[in-house]
C-alpha cells in the first residue's frame, strides 16, 4: 500500500463544502469518485482543511492510500478529465506513511477577499464578497493585530462547532486595500469554524466604523459569540492552502496574487 | 437631450461579444434592454471596443442619450438591478455633447492572461487560456518590442475586418510572469480585428521555442496573416478600457491587479 498527497483546486460555489454528506454534493465525494476511477478500487480522502459550503480553494491538501500502480501523471491526468470544471487536481506526489494530510499540517492559510465599491461587479461575483460601505483597511489591520498569538478564540466559534478546545496560535492576519478590493490574510496552526468569517464579520464592523478599533480585543476578551459581528459570507473565502515539515517536500501554499487562481 | 456615459464591466462567457447581432445574445442588446427600462425609452450604446464572443472587459466605456430626468444614481443602480449577474455598470457620469465613446477615446488596453500549467486550473476555467508548454515570458517580451509604433499590422489582422487601413500605433507591450501565469498587456490607439489574439498566438509560439525571437519582425514584415501563430482562444482576453482626454474628467482604466475584476 502507498501513501499519496496531492493538492486540490476548487470553486466551492456549488458544493456543500468539502466534507461527504448524505444527499448533498460535496467537493470530498466528487473527488473520490474521481480517484476511485483511476485508482479501480474505493480511494477515501483525507484534508488538511475541511472547508464549508461555497468556500474555495487555491491549494487544499489530500492523502490517499491505493495500492494501485500508477505514476503521479496517471493520477493528476486521469482525475482532471474525470473532474467537473470547478474542481482540478494541479499535483499528485508520494509520502511515506508518517504523511497525514490533516495532522501534519504546521499552519493553514485563509484569505478573505472584499469587493468594496457602491454597485456590484460582474467579474467578482461569487469569488468576492460585495460590501458597499467604506471600508478602512488600515483600521481593519490595526484592530486584528491584537488576535495574534494563543487565544481562546470562543468569541469567533460557530456554535456547532466540535472541537475540543476553543484556543487556537493565530500566526499572522495581515488586511490591505489594493483598488477596490480589501483583502484579509489569517495565518494560524489550526481554524474553529467558522473562525475566519466571523473574524471577518467583526472587522467589517470596525472598517466601516460601527465600532472602534478596540472591539475586536474587546470581543477577544469577552469570549462571548453572541457579542461579535454576523459571519461574512462564503463567497469572498479561499483556502489558501496548509503548510507542512520541509521533510515531506511538498508544494509550499501558493502566492495568491491572483486572488480567484 | 443630455449625454451619458458608463463604464460597463463583464464576463463575455455566455455572450456573442459586445454588439447587437440577431438570434444572438450580445452584451450591447443586453445593457440596452436594462437601460431602456430605467429610461422609459429605448436606449442605444456607442461603445469604445467592441469585443468579441467570449471576450470579458474590466472597464468597457459606452455613451448613449437620454431626456429622461435621471441621477447618475438612479441609472447605476436600477441597470444593475436589471442586469445578469455577469455584467455590471459600475459608474454613469453625464458628459457634454461632444464626446463619443468611440471617437473620443485616445487609446485602448487589453490584457491577455495565460495559466501555464502542466494540468488545468478549476478557479481561472473561463477566465485564463491554459496553455501547457512552458512559456518563456522573457523572451515573449523581448520579442514583442518590435510591434511598438505605428506599423502595417496586416499580419494579426483577422481576414473579416472591416477597418479600412490596417496601419495602428502600438504604444506600449508588455509580457510577464506572475508564478503559473503569464500576463500580455497592450495599450494601442485602437485595435485590428482579433488584432491582440493574433499577437498572442504568435507569442506563444516563441515563448515554447518553436521559433525565434526575432520571428515576429519578420511577421511583422511580411504583412501575411496566413504565416503567423494561431488566434488565441477568447477566454483569456480581458478589455482593461479606453482613455479619454482628461477634460470629460472620467475614470482611468482601471489597474487590473485582479485579473478577474
Amino acid at each position: 500500500m502507498r501513501r499519496w498527497c496531492a493538492g486540490v483546486e476548487y470553486h466551492g460555489g456549488a458544493y456543500s463544502g468539502w466534507q461527504a454528506q448524505n444527499h448533498h454534493v460535496s467537493v470530498q465525494a466528487t473527488l473520490e469518485t474521481a480517484l476511485s476511477r483511476i485508482a479501480n478500487h474505493p480511494v477515501r480522502l483525507v484534508a488538511a482543511g475541511r472547508t464549508d459550503a461555497g468556500v474555495h480553494a487555491l491549494q487544499q491538501v489530500v492523502h490517499f492510500d491505493s495500492d494501485a500502480a500508477r505514476l503521479p501523471d496517471a493520477w493528476v491526468l486521469g482525475s482532471n478529465t474525470q473532474l467537473p470544471a470547478d474542481i482540478s487536481l494541479p499535483w499528485v506526489k508520494p509520502v511515506d506513511g508518517t504523511f497525514n494530510a490533516r495532522y501534519s499540517a504546521l499552519s493553514r492559510r485563509y484569505r478573505y477577499l472584499i469587493h468594496n465599491h457602491r454597485s456590484r461587479s460582474a467579474l467578482s461575483g461569487g469569488r468576492a464578497t460585495w460590501w458597499t460601505y467604506p471600508l478602512d483597511a488600515t483600521c481593519m489591520h490595526r484592530a486584528a493585530q491584537v488576535l495574534v498569538g494563543t487565544h481562546d478564540f470562543s468569541a469567533f466559534r460557530a456554535s456547532v462547532c466540535q472541537s475540543r478546545t476553543p484556543v487556537r496560535n493565530l500566526l499572522a492576519i495581515e488586511v490591505f486595500r489594493r483598488g477596490d478590493f480589501v483583502v484579509i490574510d489569517v495565518i494560524a496552526n489550526a481554524f474553529l469554524h467558522h473562525m475566519v468569517r466571523n473574524i471577518t464579520g467583526s472587522l467589517l464592523m470596525v472598517g466601516q466604523g460601527r465600532h472602534p478599533e478596540t472591539w475586536i480585543a474587546e470581543l477577544l476578551a469577552g469570549r462571548d459569540r453572541t457579542r461579535a459581528g454576523m459571519t461574512a459570507p462564503a463567497d469572498g473565502l479561499y483556502f489558501v492552502g496548509p503548510r507542512y515539515p520541509d521533510g515531506y517536500g511538498l508544494p509550499p501554499p501558493p502566492e495568491p496574487w491572483f486572488p480567484a487562481g
